[in-house]
């Protein structure tokens, strides 16, 4: 029985970069619907359930994409709340590759430092993969320092983790213009991510130099000039001044595989959920088969 | 030589459901239209019949879908004048599973009763389901009593079913609400089909008891409440006072099995066409080999 | 690895026809878009890019098409700006089968005339194919008569092609009701191709007549009445009044075998460009393995 992935894409043409990756993770035809609606998902999906026997549904799965990370999530949510026992397929949600990024991030930073108990400074923390960079790295049990242009909008930020089920303890909403927070954030951080929009400058190397505890930094921009100051897009675990240095490139490969390999843990049942949190596994197993 | 289904369906986002079916039928290449308009037919068929060589055009064919019935079946006849011999491909309609559903219907009732010289009441019948029901049981040989909630809708049904060749001394139009008619009908009837829109009641039990002679009672609706109050929508040839009943859950199998198969035949000529009476025949078929 | 080739078409729905070539071309993958805008093509190229490394990106190519060859070469242009080494696929352009058709055409007449030194009248030539024709002719060294219903518009064909690289010398602009120009073009041509639309009479039989040295005739209109009158769709090579007759028909055959070949060698390495001088190769290849 062929292995069906249908491709849910928010965006007018549905991405190229998606479709390559499932059918290079063994998908053997792939459906494209683009400009998705939210009306349009209950029928889309009820074919996917209704069409092969329960024992076989683990050969039909569900990828959720698009480059509006709101729209997406809505579509994701919409498939999940329509599926119920027996008839479900396993769904995946990585709208413009966030999960996997944060994901292959903060298992990158992982490498370096015991992630249980350190302090990190999310730059542009309000953003798509900034938020799950922020999520992973409390549930990881950090204390994050969630920054962006203002208060309100960190404050935003933390909320909703919370509401999704964070612990609250562990997040700080923090402006980065507010400069006794922000330099009491760069002095404490172990970890510093930057997440921010192509070609915005987050942390000057000045600042970078201030923050004396920082043991590893990640720049996921990947185009110049970049969020850090100092450090280059290839950058893949760079050691500078005691410091371990990621670029967007650098973090590429990894993600690459978790994104790979958890499309293709979709058809090992019919019921996996494959959100930010579960590429963590999915990417903890590749760097331990690595090892081995 | 690779299997092409070109799947044209007149709804913004081709169905899942006929995409999937499709695959396991034994297509190997999907090409799927959505929001096809009846403008855009030609250029897409002269793309079927001018790629491969008469020899091997049976390789390629079109399925014509989408949930409005009156679309697709415009679509459905430029589809055909656009062909001529030898440049044909096999092209199939199953509009929201209209044509597959109606054959299993009348195929299941036609295990318990032999339907040549038999009387059914076929309700909601100007329906897309309604309609082919209608038509497969005039054709083998029913009285119909087409019902509808007014006699003008069920009279313009009969009248388009007999301008497509149907034998008018076998169908009466009548309303639901017309008390004299209707019971008439439900005391002479074999057969009853239920083929209205989700939720709508159309028989009561009481009513269903007046039916003495009725020997078969199918209910073709999936959302509660159902057609036909005291049957279920998993019936399956569940016995219930000496009469037969089926749901659409228990019509689902056959369905199912007709819709794949007619797909699989497409690909045994370059020259099928299969609507409701064709897919009747595969449906004989699939029964004659479960008996053996 | 799977073969992917990305279909990008400038119309509502992507080709059929380039679809079916395309799978019979020995593509694994067929990722198909339709109404593609300009401002979407670099994320969509950026998808191709990025998702298999250097060593692989031989099995991804990109495919552009659509009936409208101004918006198709636009966008053929940007696929070309957006990559850079080592990040390339293939890319080939074919809107509504223009390229591969000059090029079939061309090879055919040059079956039975040296072009090297020849002079040929096309007729038509502003349009999509006659454009190309009129290019690989004087690339093959021919004196071409570029033909049209005005001299602007033709003057304006033949300096968009000296923009493209074509040598000045070899293409002179005329327009078909300029009887003294047009009688000299006909009077001098050892080859005529009729390029025009459908159902749109070029030539007279007269006129046909009064071309003395003719060696061979051309006709691409598929729909009658054809441009050249005298000669049929179907001619293949027929010999007439000691000149060699083509009809749409008879240059398909030699067209689908480039498209196809042409589909195919886009796989061969990760930078091929397929455009009508590079179809003509692939023809060339094809006529001399058809001659051993």
């Amino acid at each position: 029985m062929k292995r069906i992935l249908i491709q849910l894409d928010t965006d007018p043409q549905p991405s190229v970069f998606d479709a390559v990756v499932a059918i290079d993770a063994g998908v053997d035809q792939l459906l494209q619907y683009g400009n998705v609606k939210p009306e349009q998902v209950r029928d889309l999906v009820h074919g996917a359930m209704y069409t092969r026997g329960p024992r076989d549904l683990q050969n039909t799965a569900v990828f959720v994409g698009g480059s509006n990370v709101a729209h997406a999530e809505q579509i994701f949510s919409i498939v999940q709340e329509t599926m119920f026992d027996p008839f479900r397929v396993s769904v995946m949600l990585d709208c413009n590759g966030a999960n996997s990024t944060a994901a292959a991030a903060v298992l990158n930073a992982g490498r370096h430092v015991e992630l249980d108990g350190a302090t990190a400074l999310v730059l542009a923390a309000t953003g798509p993969v900034g938020q799950r960079v922020s999520r992973i790295l409390a549930n990881e049990k950090c204390k994050v320092y969630v920054s962006s242009r203002t208060l309100d909008r960190s404050q935003e930020c933390v909320d909703r983790l919370v509401s999704e089920g964070v612990n609250e303890s562990r997040l700080i909403a923090i402006a980065s213009h507010d400069q006794a927070w922000f330099e009491k954030a760069l002095h404490e951080a172990d970890l510093i991510f930057a997440c921010g929009a192509a070609g915005i400058r987050l942390l000057s190397e000045e600042q970078l130099h201030s923050a004396k505890r920082v043991r590893v930094a990640v720049d996921l921009n990947a185009v110049p000039p970049l969020g850090i100051d100092g450090l280059t897009m290839t950058d893949a675990g760079v050691e500078r001044n005691g410091r371990i240095d990621y670029g967007a490139l650098g973090i590429g490969r990894l993600k690459m595989k978790i994104h790979k390999a958890a499309v293709a843990a979709l058809f090992e049942s019919n019921e996996k959920t494959m959100d930010s949190q579960e590429m963590m596994t999915v990417g903890r197993d590749i760097l331990a088969r690595e090892v081995r």
